[in-house]
């Protein structure tokens, strides 16, 4: 069956500041060594198993643009563009309305665009795999990873581990983000895998469980659809979007939905939650410092800068991030990481707009 | 008698980078709340005593212009270039042949351009003061800081209670900077004081006193005193100072001198040795901060932050100092103050004079 990927590139995040900002979220830039930016990876990852005309990108319609620059190879028109983000369940059923209106019936992968993978060729595996369970049956396909600590960032996903399907195992829940205590029991009870976001299933597939789980939604999706080439496209995508309930695919479908499987993955994923993450995916020097720019630095340690044409004199810090942009700097301890939001929400109150 | 000052200016500070470089020293910079540089401060504390026509200034000729601008009524006449900066010993001697030149005799001043005094009006009748005990005799006169804490960073003068002239004691010696053991015993033998670098006497006790212990340093400053005025007075200048050895006053001269008396001064003197001084000299807020420029904290305390267009985010800091200037940027941890230096020296090694 026809292989097709969906990348999802929509994000606004903000815990990239000041490096993302509201035109230029995480996906768009470069966070590791190579100089590539995160959602290129994303597709120079898949370009084994998918065909470049095969992957579609859905991102917000500002975006647009970026996404033309940034990836000049993927056709234009492979380009969906959410005239307002209302979540992954619609992103993810505008993306199966359009490949199900140019394919028929399409084994599809859901993919973010600002993840990072460290093994390719493990992960190609995995993916490979996965798109065989999907295409038996109605099944439904997710990719978990195996927790090496109780992380509260993300959700979990319980399988079964007696009851498989090729590499497979079905998923016996979906869980939201829990706290640190049940973390802990779910990584002790080895029964837990880490919800990637990575689903794999046929458009047939989700379009059904769409129309069994969010009606209305679905309702929606299929008058995208009926526009697809016509003059009303346009008009028909904006009153949809307009109309949608903001839905994640996780609560919306995966935690109601049967017929559910997980592969679990090894293959260095890191999903690159924020600034920490540089200092586990770019190159530290024998001091635990990651530090690019034109950068100076003494008895410093464990600090991570991201600098570019001024000069950054760092002396005697320990623990920190400082990254340096046109128009703004962050200086943040890295056990603050997550405070860097409340930067943003006393600029949003100022109305210092320019800075977000 | 005739009051004048001299006020030396020829410093290249290091310890304000990155705001003090090789062309902008310490005393050109606004380090107060009040916009105002150390040396016009400087300047405008002692007009109660002094003249303005009776003010001169040395200092380096590389920063004439300086002068020029932030001092525009001062006369040209009174800023004495020197060619090559050979510590005070020299510097004071040049002000000591021009001010014997103009007035014959005169009551001398020696003032740093590059410290605080908080109360002017008790700093102005302890120097005050010091002018009548120069006056008299052929007395050197110095100013003495009650120390409050077991400093290591500046020179000391023990005192010979018993002994007074007036409001002033007679010294008994002048020691170098001790270790923290010495301090503490200096602190606690109420017999020391804190050695300001401000000294008081007569144009012709300072000359008699530099040829009977630095007679070659003499003989030059002689050599310039018969130039003055005349087509020679450059050539003069220069060679002399190319000779010249460098000394300061107080190894030169003062540790060896009779007649020494010192006044103790309790104004609000501050030296603005480092950075570290700025939390002591600026309003800090409710948190410890010292805030100038674009700044957004959250979660930061006792931390000193001088930006100015670019919006510098502070998040998690603690005791920290954060200095952006045009090219440059410093991050330092407030223990670390007196490691500056060594971004210093690396940029030399570096030869990245450009940051200097």
């Amino acid at each position: 069956m026809q292989k097709t990927a969906l990348i999802m590139a929509g994000g606004r995040g903000e815990r990239f500041w000041p490096r993302s900002r509201q035109n230029m979220p995480k996906q768009f830039l470069s966070l590791t060594d190579d100089g590539k930016t995160m959602i290129q990876l994303t597709v120079e990852r898949i370009l084994p198993l998918v065909n470049m005309e095969d992957i579609f990108i859905v991102t917000n319609r500002s975006y647009k643009d970026l996404v033309r620059q940034q990836l000049p190879e993927l056709p234009e028109e492979n380009i969906l563009c959410e005239p307002v983000g209302k979540n992954t369940a619609p992103c993810i059923g505008l993306g199966a309305v359009h490949m199900a209106k140019r394919y028929g019936d399409a084994v599809m992968m859901v993919l973010p665009s600002d993840h990072l993978i460290k093994y390719t060729s493990l992960f190609l595996n995995t993916l490979s795999d996965a798109c065989e369970v999907a295409e038996e049956g109605e099944n439904l396909v997710t990719l978990g990873i195996a927790p090496d600590s109780p992380e509260t960032g993300y959700g979990y996903i319980k399988f079964q581990p007696e009851e498989t399907l090729g590499r497979a195992f079905a998923v016996d829940k979906f869980v939201e983000k829990p706290d640190l205590e049940t973390a802990k029991a779910y990584l002790a009870s080895e029964q837990y895998l880490w919800n990637s976001g990575m689903f794999i299933w046929k458009t047939s597939t989700i379009l059904k469980n769409l129309e069994t789980y969010l009606p209305e939604t679905c309702q929606g999706l299929k008058k995208i659809g009926e526009a697809i080439g016509t003059p009303m496209e346009e008009q028909a995508l904006e009153r949809a979007f307009q109309a949608f309930k903001a839905e994640s695919i996780d609560y919306g479908v995966m935690e109601k939905a049967k017929n559910i499987y997980i592969l679990s993955g090894s293959f260095g994923w890191d999903d690159v939650g924020s600034w920490l993450a540089v200092s586990r995916i770019k190159r530290s020097n024998e001091l635990g410092n990651v530090v690019n720019g034109n950068v100076v630095t003494v008895d410093t340690r464990n600090t991570t800068i991201q600098g570019g044409g001024k000069l950054i004199a760092a002396v005697g810090l320990e623990d920190m991030i400082v990254v340096d942009s046109e128009d703004a700097l962050l200086i943040c301890e890295k056990d603050h990481a997550g405070d860097i939001k409340k930067v943003l929400e006393n600029l949003k109150i100022c109305n210092r707009t320019e800075y977000l």
